[in-house]
């Protein structure tokens, strides 16, 4: 009779084990998704361009993978309190990664239409956004993998400097398109790109609010931090962008 | 004995119908949301732009109610089959409708910064498309309540012709922005409403997904059909949008 526990809660173990595997191997991937994808724009590298989109299938199997194992350990284990917590936000979060797959792949298919622009348009706007929005992601899923609450709520209050940064290209680009109109094309699709990355920030923060009350029982305040009082007043004026 | 088991299902069947409520609630009130905030564009109704973003607290609310009714109805009750599969699907299509009433604010915040357009622009394309993603998040929010599989199955492939008119807004915008500088700021705001549409329609194609998963045990196909031939020949021109 002891025997016969001791081998269900191991293998209890192992299909919760094997679930938070599945997630952060979904972490690992998008993560590679948004990489290439930022690569593919600020240094139009037409190969990196093409991975992003061609790891989507991958990405989807792992949440339908997830989806299944996730109902399945509800059904025959009915875990309880912290393990139930974590098996709702995986199947919660796998949808959140996998929504980061679709953005990533977004800025990969637009990275080859921005080129007419050619050497005059810096990047450096987007590449800083890029690396604040890829820092943050990989933040968010090692607090996933690691169930490391301290690092989720550092996150969660992160994303203030992604907004400011994006509110600065936006002005950048609109004044690219109103200085030449066949400007306008690339710099639609450049707005896209940011917009995208921002998205992107976002999950990465809700990423961090399901790990944070997966750990704690808690939840962080419905309103994070948005925006510094610099950028609240540059998004009041009628020329910038709004969500 | 039996009275206290007739008891335990009585209360049991009030939870999930109680659970089937708050998200049939939500549905009611995202619904209202884009209603509103599409008609504060196409209108340019500065009453309706207020409507939306007023109404996020309530939906938040209703999502965080979900997510612990339906955390604790696995965990005391621990459901089977459909049942299960139904409080996932609650927990999943929640977050599918806070996302969809984040989208309709954004629209409304960007309602009445088109308004510098004036009479030039028709919005007859943003008209028929904001008719045809309402008309298909109502019938995801009804599929969802009367856990109707097969309404859920017509609703997940009927968002081809919101994909065409996208493309159709995609490119009067880009002309207009060409013809006169001074449409650019009103114009990627439009960009950004339709955009915000598209992807209200796209996940009431995601509650159509859960929704037949959730009665009938099946996944529809993780490839749904996407736009015609003609939108897809577009798509691959230099000049039109993308994801």
């Amino acid at each position: 009779m002891v025997n016969e526990a001791a081998h269900t809660i191991t293998r209890y173990d192992q299909e919760l084990e094997s679930l938070r595997g599945i997630v952060a191997r979904m972490g690992g991937l998008v993560e590679r998704q948004t990489a290439q994808a930022i690569a593919a724009v600020v240094n139009q590298n037409e190969e990196a361009a093409l991975e992003a989109p061609a790891l989507d299938p991958e990405v989807d199997a792992l949440e339908r993978e997830a989806e299944i194992l996730g109902i399945r350990l509800l059904a025959l284990r009915a875990p309880m309190a912290s393990d139930l917590r974590m098996v709702v936000a995986a199947l919660k979060m796998s949808g959140d990664l996998e929504r980061v797959g679709d953005y990533a792949s977004s800025i990969a298919r637009r990275a080859m239409k921005v080129e007419p622009l050619g050497g005059a348009f810096s990047f450096s706007a987007l590449r800083a956004m890029g690396r604040l929005v890829q820092e943050n992601l990989h933040r968010a899923v090692e607090a996933m993998a690691d169930s490391d609450a301290e690092r989720a709520r550092e996150v969660w209050s992160a994303d203030t400097v992604v907004d400011e940064l994006y509110t600065t290209m936006f002005r950048e680009l609109v004044t690219y398109m109103m200085e030449d109109p066949r400007n306008i094309g690339p710099c639609i699709h450049l707005l896209f790109v940011a917009k995208n990355l921002e998205r992107i920030g976002d999950h990465a923060t809700n990423i961090a609010e399901r790990v944070y009350y997966a750990v704690t029982g808690d939840m962080l305040p419905s309103e994070r931090p948005r925006g510094g009082e610099a950028a609240k007043d540059a998004n009041a004026g009628d020329d910038t962008d709004e969500d």
